[in-house]
């Protein structure tokens, strides 16, 4: 089932011990197939280089597992809620990668002060809410997931636009097309995170970027108009 | 004698350096075996990369050599107190990894500032006190231990729900239930001194964790409830 | 045709991943044959891994394609204006090196602050104004070179005695007699970029190099009577 | 000639890059044969990859080549002034690595704050002066050796308790019975330096280590009562 997509996941979910994102078994990273309405994520707890692809499981859109001898991650649900309400998302990678979660804890915006951050991320990265006892009590993970929502809605931000967010006193989440580019993402905030904060440590009054570079920059990767890569 | 725990404490020694928390011999992890009161523990400034299994040591709870050709690390009275007076204890690392360190050396707590921390410390990391000119001439490494003892009763701290301390100006001490797990925590309190000092240098005013999200985490892997990983 | 000039840019462009430089596709080398008024650049978004020697685009100094099957890096144009404008001028490097960026985006000049900067750079390193909405508009890649021609005429500096220029919120540019030469160039550049931030977070009065010293340095290393290395 | 002791030299210049101390040619280690009154170095500006044990150079005390095909160090001078003066010193590193090169450009010695520090330098590093052009002009390399030996003078410092040096603005030298253990203490150095540097940051106040703890620590490791590792 999925024979495919478990690949892409399981290679994806390898990706983030790779890029230096995850220590022991703190990440992450799925894939949803839109035919079936089916998404295909790692097992909870389970350790990277013990992991075969075959070992990914498959779950609908409310979290419920379809296929798999292990149990999913446990963020499962954050997956689930994010993928039935945007059908943008194709894959989604969350971390507790080091440069990202401090600005987490911070409890901050991550500002665009600088092109890598343009190129990838088309303005400030989101900072949400802490959840409160009620939706803990309620449902942490899907909370998190409606959390997430939440902060999109409220700001008027656009899901492909700028894919990633943070969670305040958590870590990050990032998605993309597919698994392999939300994990792309989450290496992606975690430089701009790190570029970004000794910047200001260096000059406090370091500016964000003009409009005008973050929409070359941004636009130069993005959209129809793009020139960046070969098409 | 002891073969299998000498194995697991060898390859927890191992772990010490593949996971960047020592340089050269600076480190040692043990594990105990209750039935016969005896743990293992690496040898003196043996480098991990020359050592054995079977050149573990094998010691009393009174810090006693059992067996073994080298003399054991020379932290073993500081081990031995702790596995004598806490029979939860089933494993002991220490380390000078950088960034725990750096927080003995600044002689501070740490704060429970994120979910990394709260997965694992159910609350701050305490700092203890320098350890007396009288402490030092009594018996320098056995005193070590008291004064952790002395930390965790003063604070009323559950050794199992905090497995790890500072020891001011000069490092950490971690623990669980066996030497694979010490060695763990030794990573986890690393990597979050790391987050929490630059959380704390972007924002001077970043919170801890509010009580019910460091329940949420620490529960969801910890005790009759926990739901994370293959159970 | 080139083909000599295509090994050596395709390794100079293996270098950046290999020095910690660039993440994925992130940065690009190239180097100039005077004799054709032709030069060799790396493809756009090509992953090092993947990428082989024959794949190199050569490009005239107009930065048309001559000859290749993929597009030439979306940076080629900034190449070009600088080969045109300057002869001394052999290879060119391109990174978003974490620490030289830093002070990009901090929007400063990297001043000398020790020898490990002299050695290469002689003097500070300049950081270029942002580009206009007028400039980006009339070609974002040409403009940028001649920003960076701008800025070392301004100031009176010699291309060859600081092989170096930071572009305001984006990041380094380097060049030097060839491609292996840039790339290194670029290597120093960050680790003094590194180096001159937490000099100044240590000690906010550190000290510029005193010229008797900087000139030493760059002198030991560069010109005629310079006696460092095997000559 | 001096075929071990080449061979060690060798080794010792290996160990740079695998700690991460130099990039490209930046170090230099060397130790002395006190009965035939040579030393062997590094040649100069020669890559780590590409060297043979058979490169190094022996060199007198007065720093003239004796054999060797290659021109050796740069800093060849320095060493010979240190070896001539100090009878003691067996090998001696030279880094331009971060975190102590850091302190130099600071300008500032580096104290004793904890218990990594006190395991092997007893008391503060200190930080010697600018040379003057004059000095300059006379021979820098040489009257590099001669501040460090003024610093160690007017301070009192003996040069076995204190293996170790920066020269303002530039870099660290530290030294030890062999090439192997000087290189050691510039592994120790570098990261006393950055472990130092942050505890300042995260608490101002951060106070250095009580005479007690240091020498309990130095004197554990070094000295007639030392009980550290296998004797």
């Amino acid at each position: 089932m999925l024979e495919q997509l478990k690949k892409e996941v399981y290679q994806a979910n390898l990706d983030l011990p790779k890029h230096g994102l995850v220590k022991y078994t703190w990440g992450n990273a799925s894939a949803v197939d839109r035919e079936s309405g089916l998404f295909v994520i790692k097992p909870s707890g389970v350790g990277y280089e013990s992991m075969k692809a075959s070992d990914m499981v498959v779950v609908d859109l409310e979290g419920n597992v379809v296929e798999g001898d292990l149990n999913p991650s446990s963020d499962t649900q954050t997956h689930a809620v994010l993928y039935k309400h945007y059908d943008k998302i194709g894959g989604i990678s969350h971390t507790h990668s080091t440069w990202a979660t401090i600005w987490a804890q911070a409890g901050l915006d991550i500002p665009a002060m600088g092109t890598t951050h343009a190129d990838t991320f088309y303005g400030s990265v989101p900072c949400a809410r802490f959840l409160t006892q009620e939706e803990i009590d309620r449902g942490y993970e899907s909370e998190t997931g409606k959390v997430i929502i939440e902060t999109f809605e409220k700001r008027g931000l656009d899901i492909e636009a700028v894919p990633g967010v943070l969670l305040k006193g958590h870590a990050p989440f990032t998605w993309g097309k597919d698994a392999k580019t939300a994990v792309m993402n989450s290496v992606v905030l975690d430089e701009v995170a790190k570029m970004n904060l000794f910047a200001r440590e260096l000059n406090h009054f370091a500016e964000e970027l003009p409009q005008s570079i973050l929409d070359k920059h941004y636009l130069r990767k993005h959209g129809k108009n793009a020139y960046y890569g070969q098409h």
